[in-house]
This record gives structure tokens, sequence and C-alpha cells, in this order.
């Protein structure tokens, strides 16, 4: 693996797991009212769209990134919904 | 343009701008309490190595979109360090 992939695949993992942080601070404290419920949905949205474009073009790293991204921004969604 | 480019682009233009409701949100209530410093953080670090992996492999789709994601990104990261 070069360099350049390498900056590509640390690029990706850190998109994805930014997401992280911010789930297990709305779990731990239940409170979401400075999160954007609006920043969530489009977000979630344009995600989904990233897996059916990765799927379409048979990209197994866009495919993979971004249902981790999903996971982890879909349950920020739905805290956001639970204790909005 | 076909169909599968045009879900790649639309799903790219998605993931950009979902972060402008949190900005507009954050820019009006001054309040980010809820909102997680450690994502942004992160997320601001992986998008800039996306532009340099764009800039890299020479993918102008991939430096325009990760620019523009960080412009916002970096600016609610700039609220949650000035009204933390």
């Amino acid at each position: 693996m070069n360099i350049i992939t390498g900056i590509g695949l640390l690029a990706g993992m850190l998109t994805t797991i930014a997401f992280l942080p911010q789930a297990i601070k709305t779990w731990k404290t239940k409170s979401t009212r400075d999160v954007s419920l609006g920043m969530f949905v489009i977000f979630c949205t344009g995600v989904f769209l990233w897996i059916v474009y990765g799927t379409l073009i048979k990209d197994l790293p866009i495919i993979l990134t971004n249902v981790a991204t999903l996971v982890l921004a879909s349950t920020i969604l739905w805290f956001k919904l639970k204790y909005h």
C-alpha cells in the first residue's frame, strides 16, 4: 500500500469515527437541543446515497466506510428524535 | 452524465450541505453545549486529509466537495471553541 492510499484510508476512517464522540456524548447526556436535526437528516440521506453509489460501481471501501458512518450518524439522529 | 454519476454527485452535495443547518443553528443560538468538540476536531482533520488525498490523485470533485465541507465544519468548530 503506498502513502497516497494510506492518506485516503486515514481520511475515510477519521470522517467515519468522528461521529463516535457525538454519539457517546448524546447517549450520556440525553441532551440534543444544540444538535441540528436538519444536519443529521440530510447527512444520513447523503451517506445512504453514497452506499447506493458504491454498490452500483462495486467499490467496497465506499460501501464499508459509509455503512459505518450511517450506523453512527443514524444513531445520533435517533437520539435527536427521541430526546429532541 | 449517467444516473450513477448523478447519484454520486447528489451524495457528495448532501453530505456537504448537511453542515449548513448546524452552522446556522449554532450561529443563531450561540449555544453549542450538546455539540461534540471531539466530533468536529476529528471530522475537520479527516476532511483536510481528503483534500490532501484529492490533490495527490488530482481528483477535482474530491477536492471541491471537501473544501466546501471543511469551510462549513470548521465554522461550527470555531463556534464550538468560541461559545463552548
